[in-house]
């Protein structure tokens, strides 16, 4: 039940030799969503030895080129390589319109994609569910930024509490009470005896989540959306010199993405977007951990994983 | 008087992870031309520390997306970082549909370009000079692929020959007589006497050439296109295990470049385009060197310089 973030790309609009535009993938047991997809990101999903198969759906912020130039590139890529299932993208629906534009000509040409793309449309106004299943949440949330942009928090459904196999066959428990059970409910046996809820279940894991914030000027309401949140991916375009700057192109310096995630009570901060003006991406880091310890600067390649741990146990 | 091609990618549709998709860099006279621009080239530019302002002119062979696909990001790039010159794209006229449906979207929400794009429709029944300045002359011609698609050929024009300057000096040649002495003419001094061209000049500069063939099926007319050219890339998808399959999906094995290559009698044949299927690209040299001895399969960073080298004196 992994619940882990890679690093495909840390960089803003202009690449360097050695670093990527915009792309995460984060994998929740085993199922892979691209959050933005800039130039090169299929190249680095083969570098990180991410099955291009797993990958169903893709968030892509906004449509400024850093953010999107590769998608072009991976659907066409997924067709080539046999692909039959829908892919889902969420973004603005001028996106599909880009696409379309695209496809309409290679069609032209007698070419064909082999699968469906399902296009879903962000709004901008307020926190909005756009993915559900029975593991997962992925609600988008107004960034403010020069154009229409979203953030994205992927948190997992809440657990049940897990059952003691050992118990449950030493009393007896009937097939139909275990649900009733793992949502905390004692038992009562046929003899009338109650055996508490806290001697046949473990507490349940905790739900675990991930906030990416890209791109966007310094935005207090963002805190509340993101509240708790295990890993905050933040946008850090600056740092502190050239806050000026980050107000007048509307995104963040390291010490504003720090006081996010301060406000926010995350438990990690990641920072990245880099402006490829700074030669020494440290610090960024060093800058954010004068207000929030629990820093890194993200890199290609780097996986944050989220261990599957368990509630306190309140019975 | 540089004449250097740089590899900036040698892969086919599929990138791995060490490859890229097709671009090459011609430097001419430090102009540098920029053939095909799969995506990643704006990266593998910087990586092989070409300066973006240098590139005005941007040939396009076909709309296949691993030839295409790094535009946007090219393009968007060379805005940032601050060009004003127009940018010359010479292409399938559904690509200048494709570019501008990005940037009117840009446009919309009131970002600007900074500079001109300027389109040059490609034709696909016969060469074409498609460019043509003092010292160069570009030349499309067709290749025989599943979609329209053009081969280009890059050539210096004839020099002149070269004047002797003590010599010039010596018998006082004016000015005006300067042109007619360079393209072979005799000098008779005031007293009369004949001084032949051969003791004023040395032998022109041999024109250099470049030609690009992808992708294109076996097609014994492209070598007379290209005859004598220093520098023949070919594309080599498949090798000739894999005939069948390259005559299906019209492109060529590496021994078929090869033929061409002794067709035309070039210089040097540069190989390709690779399907990622092959582990082993040394195999492609191998097999074209059966037929052509002079080859190399290209490689990311690669550099193939033609040197300046002088005419035999006929005079």
């Amino acid at each position: 039940m992994t619940f882990k973030l890679t690093i495909l790309g840390s960089s803003s609009a202009l690449p360097t030799s050695s670093r990527f535009p915009a792309a995460h993938v984060l994998n929740v047991h085993e199922r892979f969503f691209l959050i933005d997809c800039g130039e090169g990101t299929q190249m680095q999903i083969r570098n990180c030895k991410i099955g291009f198969g797993k990958i169903n759906h893709i968030f892509i912020s906004h449509l400024h080129g850093d953010h999107y130039f590769g998608l072009m590139g991976l659907i066409s890529t997924l067709g080539l390589l046999g692909r039959k299932v829908p892919l889902h993208i969420y973004a603005h629906k001028d996106l599909q319109t880009i696409i379309m534009q695209h496809l309409r000509i290679m069609f032209q040409r007698g070419e064909k994609l082999g699968y469906r793309l399902a296009f879903h449309h962000l709004t901008y106004e307020k926190p909005a569910v756009i993915f559900e299943d029975s593991k997962l949440t992925v609600t988008s949330f107004p960034m403010v930024h020069r154009i229409p942009a979203c953030g994205f928090l992927f948190k997992e459904k809440e657990y049940m509490r897990n059952i003691i196999k050992p118990k449950i066959q030493f009393y007896n428990v009937p097939l139909q009470e275990l649900h009733g059970i793992k949502q905390g409910a004692d038992f009562v046996t046929e003899e009338g005896k109650t055996i508490p809820n806290k001697e046949l279940t473990l507490a349940p894991y905790k739900q675990r989540s991930y906030a990416y914030c890209s791109d966007t000027a310094y935005h207090e309401p963002n805190a509340e959306v993101v509240k708790g949140v295990d890993l905050l991916f933040h946008e850090a375009t600056f740092l502190d010199d050239l806050s000026a700057q980050a107000t007048k192109t509307k995104h963040s310096t390291a010490k504003q993405a720090a006081k996010i995630a301060q406000l926010a009570k995350a438990k990690k901060l990641l920072l990245g977007h880099f402006s490829s003006r700074y030669p020494d991406f440290t610090l960024f880091r060093k800058e954010a951990q004068t207000i929030f310890k629990n820093t890194s600067a993200v890199r290609e390649g780097d996986e944050y994983e989220v261990e599957l741990t368990r509630e306190e146990n309140k019975l």
